[in-house]
């Protein structure tokens, strides 16, 4: 069975275990299953044993650096590493050397992480579909853009990873993989250093097997500036469904997952309420699109005159489309941006969470990326959102479920998702590859 | 003499003056002056003088609704008033009756504010020249766009007024008119019920005789959840002089007055420094107007299709110029002012508020409504400042100087500018007319 970020946490600060023992474990799996899923953009094997050398010996002499002390981190390769290239997927940033970690990775190191490698990315963290692999079946699609993360995780090749998401990439892969994702509050992480899709939608979060180790990771990564005073949350808690846009393009299978995850969130004692959305709430899909458009563009455009090769199709067309985009309707997106945003406020009366599927149905095959449909609102809004693994499709496939907080609330949303997966029997699985 | 709104506070609250009496003041004025100045779309005479008996009566019985009552206050064109139109120098809204106050509106009525009427604005809060003229010299420009709450308050036709800027609309007529401004941080006061010029820069500010009405008039109107909490600032102050973009473009007018004031500031035991912009200021400019051209836009591109004869030149080239602009270069004009607002984090090191003129000379002629280049700075980044006057030109002719203060620290930039007001040695003055 494949340990837990959590546990695993637990066995290193009691010596039941050590670094070079945990960071074993995950590269004997690289070595075993990397070339049917192609997680990795590098794995830093030498590295990585190097530092779980030191580690290991560190503790020995009761020496602790912090709360990841010798746990192996993927890193999604949109993140600068300190000498290590950052390629965002793209073929000719190959041997671009990043200067200095990125705030978030710096966080990471100095919390006691391995870094195992670089996790890869879908181009420009866009939607074009990556080499990475499904582990539950290498037919399909991890999802994207934090692909290589969610299949690594999946596999057991490392403990947790960062991800980022400027529509749907870390709910929607983590869904399709079986395992847990944060997308914290717009603002609420650092994303210096890290490569941009949408400067004013991008979010850096947080990637595990569970619910309890994306805490873990959220208390490392976070801005220590914008701390949380709010009082935890009573639970059971007061779950708002979101029906609607949120189950019209849900296929049957994540259907029939809602409603037997609301069975056992009532029986656990949750309050199950059903919300109403703002009006006019699903032309979200449309803005969110020009603004991801836009916002990406005005970042590449310089380079897609000059190297348009290395674009590929998908990305490409959303670049060209920002081009062409008058700036006034940018501009009433912006601002519909800002009052969906305010309007959200409403939601959360006499409701702890909003409750909504991760995604439209279970990985589609590896042609696409899959919908982000369910996750580009939280990404325009910058609401946090936490998804964990809910049940299976008929064919066994991973289907997640989504929680979605008030602004700046994550401690309080990452209770709630704890004690919804509690309900739910969280197990660590393994796809049988 | 004319009075200031802070000494007819105190006259009226002890009883030697009542507001009627004030308000006769005013409207002797308004009848005496206004069709060479042409500050007002309309005069509230019946209303007001109705509302001025309540309030006298009221006071008789000791009833006191707040720190504004029975002050005449001129209300610019492009705020709601309930049933009353809001034109904002358009041709076509003549009769757009407003449904209710604007939220700042309703602030000021709640104060015991008299309102004397509608105050000129130029078309749309932008730069085409209004009928209004300059009381110092009616071949003049009172400056804009809020040219009437100036040239009003210049003459003694109301004591207090709203005014609104997204360039220099609040500081340049101020400084023309010699009297004084407060453009408050970015967020700080509602623009709810206010015609938008571009959403993004839009700040509602007050306008005065003098720095310490201003500070009666902010009060009233700044938003209580965003309370200041900062210690106030130790006088005499630490005063961060701008030369470089801030002086280059000044005529020697406006350098002699700088130089005069700081050496009174100085003599006052003011420590005055020379501080540094931060790289690429001058850009700002360009940038604004950007911002500017594609918000105005976005407000008004489907009226500007269906009646653009109700356009005059500058607007209209404005909102074609907004058309016109792509997107990305919008979005990376925006990128740019986060980055710079942050960037003058800096200038504040060591310095209590920035320095610089007003204006970049004396008010010219009626054909334009002046350059508000020292003035857009401050919008696009959002920084506080408030404007007063220094001296005269050779031809008797007002020029202010502004001071900018940190983020939400009006509190401290207004004592500041009293502080530097009182060492000028202010006088309420007005001109011959």
């Amino acid at each position: 069975m494949i340990a837990t970020l959590h546990t695993a946490v637990d066995e290193i600060r009691t010596g039941r275990r050590t670094p070079v023992d945990l960071l074993e474990a995950c590269l004997e799996r690289i070595d075993r299953l990397e070339d049917r899923i192609h997680a990795w953009v590098f794995v830093n094997h030498k590295g990585a044993r190097a530092e779980a050398d030191r580690l290991t010996a560190e503790l020995r002499r009761g020496e602790w650096r912090g709360p990841l002390h010798g746990i192996p981190i993927g890193i999604k390769d949109i993140f600068d590493v300190a000498d290590w290239p950052t390629s965002a997927g793209s073929r000719l940033w190959k041997d671009n050397i990043a200067q200095q970690d990125a705030t978030v990775v710096q966080r990471l190191r100095e919390a006691g992480a391995i870094f195992v490698g670089k996790t890869v990315t879908t181009q420009y963290a866009s939607f074009d579909p990556p080499p990475t692999r499904n582990p539950w079946d290498v037919r399909r699609t991890p999802g994207g853009s934090s692909s290589g993360s969610a299949a690594a995780l999946a596999c057991g090749m490392c403990l947790g990873a960062l991800g980022s998401q400027t529509g749907g990439s870390i709910t929607r892969p983590a869904s399709y993989c079986g395992v847990a994702g944060l997308k914290p509050t717009f603002g609420r992480v650092s994303t210096q250093g890290v490569v941009p899709l949408a400067a004013s939608m991008d979010h850096v979060g947080a990637m595990a097997r569970c619910v309890r180790d994306l805490g873990i990771l959220y208390q490392t990564i976070a801005d220590p500036e914008n701390s949380e005073e709010a009082p935890a949350p009573t639970l059971p808690p007061r779950l708002g469904r979101l029906r609607g846009f949120f189950e019209n393009r849900a296929d049957d299978s994540v259907l029939r997952m809602m409603d037997e995850a609301c069975d056992r969130f009532s029986a656990g004692g949750a309050a199950i309420m059903e919300v109403t959305l703002p009006d006019g709430f699903a032309e979200v899909t449309a803005r969110h699109r020009t603004v991801m458009a836009v916002e990406a563009a005005a970042f590449h455009e310089t380079r897609l005159r000059s190297v348009p090769h290395d674009y590929d199709a998908n990305i490409r067309a959303l670049l060209e489309e920002g081009l062409a985009c008058p700036a006034p309707e940018y501009a009433r997106c912006k601002d519909a941006q800002i009052r969906l945003r305010d309007a959200m406020r409403a939601c959360f009366t006499g409701v702890d969470a909003l409750l909504t599927p991760a995604t439209t149905g279970p990985a589609p095959d590896a042609a696409t990326t899959g919908d982000p449909l369910f996750n580009s609102p939280w990404s325009f809004t910058g609401l946090p959102t936490v998804c964990f693994p809910g049940s299976r499709s008929r064919e066994g496939l991973p289907l997640g479920v989504q929680l979605v907080g008030a602004p700046w609330r994550e401690n309080g949303l990452l209770t709630i998702a704890a004690w919804c997966e509690d309900v739910l029997g969280f197990e660590a699985t393994e796809p049988s590859l």
